[in-house]
């Protein structure tokens, strides 16, 4: 692993804390559709000033560096907080897709996809390397296009409000591999044109206490069943915030308590904690309050009540998504790759081609069918 | 420490380790009030056989030893996990109660109460010496009177569902100080009458398969705004189980997001969890479920908005409630502990007599007082 310390011009002791805190793990599954990488490793947490999800990587004949993608802050309120951290520039509202956070990098001769936790994932390489013309590397051979992997043939996030039947890209950041230094939004727009690159769109610029435009935004994003929005300083000086609508918080419960094994404790508390701050900013009706009370309390029920009636019937619980592979020797590939990231799973080749994945929740399945069974609860 | 040794029995490798795990601490605060006691620890842990909440006195001329309240297991469904647990025994239903769980016991010449964690608490000993006679005992010098103390001059779980004014011991379980080992159901029937203490009510007996009479139990007891219901083997050779009400789940729900910098994150996913076992075992029809749902959201939403509001108005987030103490030198000894278990309180006493007692909650305050001021969430 001397090639990491190389790589990010670590001191002696720097890199012997990096070992001995063991963060380090595989990046990806060998095999020839990653030819070009001889090792890759991930920092699976933070380090110094390298972000969980940096990734390393020993390609022919030079060593690259890949940042991992920035945690951006949430406003719970709009006001005063766009305010106060923008003051006086200028605010880019874009949309915040439901999708994956992938980061799009050249290694050797080929584009390769990286997950947010920092993992090379096969057949979202797959689908940069048929949808992404690889042209804007050859100008900035070091940077990576930032991009949320969206659709309904999503092995992560499988969503169909943007009516795409399999994957698409849309970039929201480019941004330097080995400083994470983002170019700025205009830079952005003009490389999207010139590499024909789809964007996450840019909704709106304003000054940072129009409120009402952003409540305006927010609220036409919520009755489109969006997620969200990300708030940029329009020469990416300051770091962005985010913020999201009611419908993102209650679809993100509903799929925390339908796993709510696997998902529950962690996501509940601050989903609800942005409902609440949500209600109270926009100054509800009792009407609209009520009903945002019964989405909410639908959100939480419902499909923990549907995992145990799946159970009751004798089922897994389970998440299922279809996918399209182009390349066979990817699908085995992916198989390995789930098997990387200790996922619980089956795939299975429809008379269509395409592949259907089950991801097992056994946690939750595990703990409902024991108290079907009449274990008592702890 | 070498009496706590000494009391327990332990080995010299057990006393070593129960030193090495640093898990006693001081079960009160030194006063003539305690003038029985020369020393108290508590366990802040489970020591191998020794619950949390354990407590070891050294008396004048004795070693004591009083068992932490045993951990109750809780049913999320009561077909078929009361039958799968009890078989073939009779299982007594017993209200459980909305207060906290104190032991009453008899050190030299007075009784002295034992919350929980194992605290000897100065208010709730000044009740106990008033309202329980120790006539008791002299027949069970040993022995631990396990009983909710209830009631809207509590100190830490203020409620008026049972319509009392100041403070009563409700007794639930007789229990061997050293052993734990409680009494039968029918022998705690004949002291309660023999020694005039009230019980936490004994609504039924009934076989372990009767769910309609547990299901029409605790329906009456939700109406009532009850908590819910402890199951029991008459011969209480088994462990009891719990089983809560929705109105109890709910009202946990909505004191947890009062203060949900301090409560939250620990009391949500299970309450959550309880309401979806009983929907889905009690079968709901649609205008019920709904119902449900909407409750559930307006006990999370509304209690975390009515915080943000206080924190608007400039207030801090505050628990309040009004104590009646007998003696003046007790409510200093009071604050004393207050200040032992951590608590940020202000205490002022009324023109009438009684001592209001405000919980200032510091991590549910500052953390909506930054939000308010604009800082972004994490």
């Amino acid at each position: 692993m001397n090639f990491i310390a190389q790589a990010l011009n670590l001191s002696k002791s720097a890199a012997k804390r990096l070992e001995e805190r063991n963060i380090l793990r595989k990046a990806l599954v060998k095999h020839p559709f990653f030819a070009d990488i001889e090792e890759a490793f991930r920092f699976e947490k933070k380090f110094g000033q390298f972000e969980e999800g940096t990734v390393v990587v020993k390609a022919k004949d030079t060593l690259k560096v890949f940042r991992g993608f920035p945690k951006i802050r949430r406003a719970l309120l709009l006001h005063p907080t766009i305010k106060k951290h923008f003051g006086s520039r200028e605010v880019v509202l874009e949309e915040k897709m439901n999708g994956y956070n992938v980061r799009i990098v050249k290694i050797g001769e080929n584009l390769y996809a990286i997950t947010r936790r920092g993992l090379i994932c096969p057949y979202t390489t797959e689908k940069a390397r048929i949808l992404i013309d690889d042209e804007f590397f050859r100008d900035y051979p070091d940077y990576m296009l930032c991009c949320e992997a969206v659709g309904k043939a999503s092995p992560y996030v499988p969503t169909d409000v943007y009516g795409i039947e399999t994957l698409d890209f849309f970039l929201f950041d480019v941004r330097d591999g080995r400083t994470n230094k983002p170019v700025t939004i205009d830079e952005k727009k003009e490389i999207a044109e010139k590499y024909n690159l789809k964007l996450a769109e840019i909704i709106a610029t304003v000054s940072a206490d129009d409120i009402e435009k952003m409540r305006e935004v927010l609220e036409k994003l919520d009755r489109n069943r969006r997620e969200g929005v990300v708030f940029k300083d329009r020469k990416m000086e300051l770091n962005p915030l985010k913020y999201t609508t009611s419908y993102a918080n209650q679809s993100d419960l509903m799929y925390a308590f339908r796993f709510f094994g696997e998902y529950g404790r962690d996501f509940m508390l601050s989903r609800v904690i942005r409902e609440a701050f949500q209600s109270f900013e926009f100054e509800e009706v009792e009407k609209e309050f009520n009903e945002r009370c019964l989405r909410l309390g639908k959100a939480i029920l419902e499909p923990m009540i549907e995992s145990i009636k799946a159970c009751k019937r004798g089922e897994m619980v389970y998440e299922e998504s279809e996918l399209v592979f182009e390349n066979q020797e990817v699908i085995e590939l992916f198989k390995m790759h789930l098997k990387l990231l200790g996922v619980d799973f089956t795939i299975e080749v429809l008379d269509d081609g395409r592949v259907r994945l089950k991801r097992f929740m056994r946690s939750t399945s595990d703990r409902i069918r024991g108290i079907l069974q009449g274990s008592p609860w702890k």
